[in-house]
């Protein structure tokens, strides 16, 4: 069953139509397709998880995370990547297991690391020292012993990706740097610690890459320092997590394969390991968006249209920043069709308004269509990462619900937000 | 009670100390002062509502909106812009008087616009032609009259602020063009029709203005419009309303008081009515950012701590973008201090960094600030509008309370989210 094909004039969506999608669930909608998901964590273990041993890939939950696609990580057998507290609350709902979780982040609370270990997570990625006390702390307090990697800012430069989106540059909020005087110190700790077990280094050099020199060249940075650590302190480095990254298509370039970032990588590893003559290590992945973005797509309902005669016709949708602020936020472009009238010839390039009372929620600059009219579904493609997870009530726009389907059948993931969701935290005031 | 003083090293906020405020409420925690609130609102009557007769104030609640604020503008005596149906829900929870709602948007849904037909709002600023058809649709089927202005898009350029603020030229997906060909059937039918009475014009030039050159052009050309329409039709203009965009203090330069707009604006409507012999126009105006912006302030608790050796030194707090996506999706500027070592000497630069997993999640750079310690208090300044609207759950962070201090006194406006909160409308699927 594919992501999309058309079928008389419709758009269907991993073998349900557009047009029934819409009437059973409204609009604005997410949908995201099982079979597309389960297509690309199909390719990683073909070309990742079972072509070479010792490997885990962890999911990136901040891509799209909610009850329903922790499930599905979970079928799948993959780990998950949590952020923050509340991403491994949403692990924790559904008893996901603790080993399989990695957990990251530049500012992680006491008390989010105290849910951590208390939940007995497999990996803390630690992200600066003043973290290791936390932790040495807690492990002390509650007798147990985290496993923990040092996320490392490899300092690289040239980074192919918008600047938001790079963060292996020296200058980065992200992991521990390259500094002589600081990493010495932060590795005889790590090592000689009681109450952790030191497994190796984090390195994430950006995110939607389609070119693997960052990645190579991060790498080639944490090789250097796996060596020296072997070479100090006589201590085997045993687990690389590479991070994710990995770009995928929105409107021009392909996606690459995987394999085409993991097989250099890998080959860099095995063959750096094998000169030092020790045994290869754990290799961990963290893709986020690779996995969900090409899997999903915004349904929204053509409203207002306004023709500015010698400009530009603008056509606005009922949703906007609010569901996906990726175009606003970081210039980011998308792609889109009629989901009604699929098979029509593009007539003319229109601009896709949003609903916000804002100039920026603009979501796509001159897509090519038929001439739209009001009361047409507009599909937006590639929507399945940042999306949901980014989504704001601004305007008071309630967020749209995002439903999951799977060869012909469809289920709510996250119902849609109601009104009376939007003043459930509002507290009425003593003005006097 | 000032908005904000130092007291033995600590920062108060309308009367009470930030210490107590984070021990009651947590961080991140946004904070309202009442007091500050209506001080502006003071101004503005004094510059604005009793300077000049037949004028409106109607706040554009898309600045900063819940039930409690909605108590706030009724007890002022002032009125509502909203531009959703989320909005109006709210306002309509708190049985705000209709007739003193103006309703805004570039595109307004049919039950949108059912929502305010039946509550009776005072106005709806039409945005587009479509619009007119729905309304006039929905007054005959439900025996109503609607109230209505005409957004007019003033086609004006080099408007002094971020693009995605600027409102008032030609290429915008708001208001209705100066095209002979689209403004004078647009006329006709709005002056003709038996479902709506036709008030005049409304505009927005643009957002955080500080300069009132735009408003002014903007101006101009609505009064051209209103003389073309007498001549026209003989159709007197009953109401002009300039919409909002009245800029405030961030980093550098301060706040231009309303009378700096209002009054040449004021002195351009009584001239240009005076020699066409007209009886003068109700004048309305939408502040938003104006009324709350400096008001509010967020206060976060220091974590994480980077000195990256010649680079700078990131300083993390356990809020970001999630609260704030101004700095990222604006490039917005805030200034800040240390809330709790309030009188100490500034030592150096620090860049304050956000909690999410995102380069982009950079607060301010190079605030000088006494060198932070993890524990520290951070408070930025002038949040109160656009922060807690805009706010996201991205990497399931929960949205932060918001706190109303007046006088001493503190309640909470909105309830920050719980874990459980981010669960709510998470629905497990059946995977085979």
């Amino acid at each position: 069953m594919p992501m999309k094909e058309i079928r008389e004039n419709t758009l269907y969506v991993d073998g349900v139509s557009a047009l029934d999608l819409v009437e059973d669930y409204g609009t604005p909608l997410y949908v995201l397709s099982k079979t597309a998901i389960e297509e690309r964590i199909g390719e990683l273990r073909t070309s990742f998880l079972d072509k070479y041993p010792k490997t885990r890939v962890a999911y990136a939950a901040k891509a799209f995370m909610c009850k329903a696609m922790v499930q599905i990580i979970e079928e799948e057998g993959l780990g998950l990547d949590v952020v923050s507290g509340g991403e491994l609350y949403t692990a924790m709902a559904m008893d996901f297991p603790p080993e399989r979780i990695e957990f990251n982040g530049n500012n992680k609370s006491y008390e989010e690391l105290a849910m951590a270990i208390d939940y007995g997570v497999g990996r803390i990625i630690i992200d600066g020292m003043g973290e290791l006390d936390k932790i040495e702390a807690l492990c002390q307090e509650k007798n147990k012993k985290a496993q923990v990697l040092y996320r490392i800012s490899p300092g690289i430069s040239n980074i192919k990706t918008h600047k938001y989106m790079s963060t292996g540059m020296a200058d980065s909020k992200f992991g521990i740097p390259l500094e002589e005087g600081i990493l010495q110190g932060a590795l005889e700790r790590a090592i000689q610690s009681d109450h952790v077990d030191f497994y190796g280094f984090h390195f994430h050099v950006g995110s939607q890459l389609l070119d693997n020199q960052s990645h190579l060249e991060g790498l080639g940075v944490i090789l250097d320092l796996v060596e020296e650590v072997y070479k100090k302190f006589g201590h085997r480095i045993r687990e690389i997590n590479l991070g994710g990254g990995f770009g995928v298509h929105y409107t021009h370039q392909d996606r690459p394969p995987f394999a085409y970032f993991l097989d250099p990588l890998m080959a860099m590893i095995g063959k750096r390991y094998d000169i030092m003559g020790l045994e290869r290590p754990q290799v961990v992945i963290e893709p986020g968006r690779s996995l969900v973005a090409e899997a999903g797509l915004t349904l929204y309902r053509v409203g207002d249209i306004k023709k500015i005669p010698g400009i530009r016709t603008y056509v606005s949708v009922d949703g906007g920043m609010t569901d996906n602020i990726r175009p606003a936020l970081y210039q980011a472009e998308y792609t889109g069709l009629l989901a009604n009238r699929a098979q029509e010839e593009e007539e003319a390039p229109f601009t896709i308004a949003g609903k916000c009372c804002e100039s920026g929620d603009i979501l796509i600059k001159d897509l090519a269509l038929p001439t739209p009219k009001e009361g047409d579904l507009l599909a937006v493609l590639s929507t399945g990462a940042y999306g949901y997870s980014m989504a704001s009530n601004y305007n008071r726009l309630p967020t749209a619900p995002v439903v999951l389907v799977s060869r012909g059948k469809s289920q709510v993931m996250v119902q849609g937000q109601t009104y009376e969701d939007l003043i459930r935290n509002d507290r009425e005031v003593q003005l006097k």
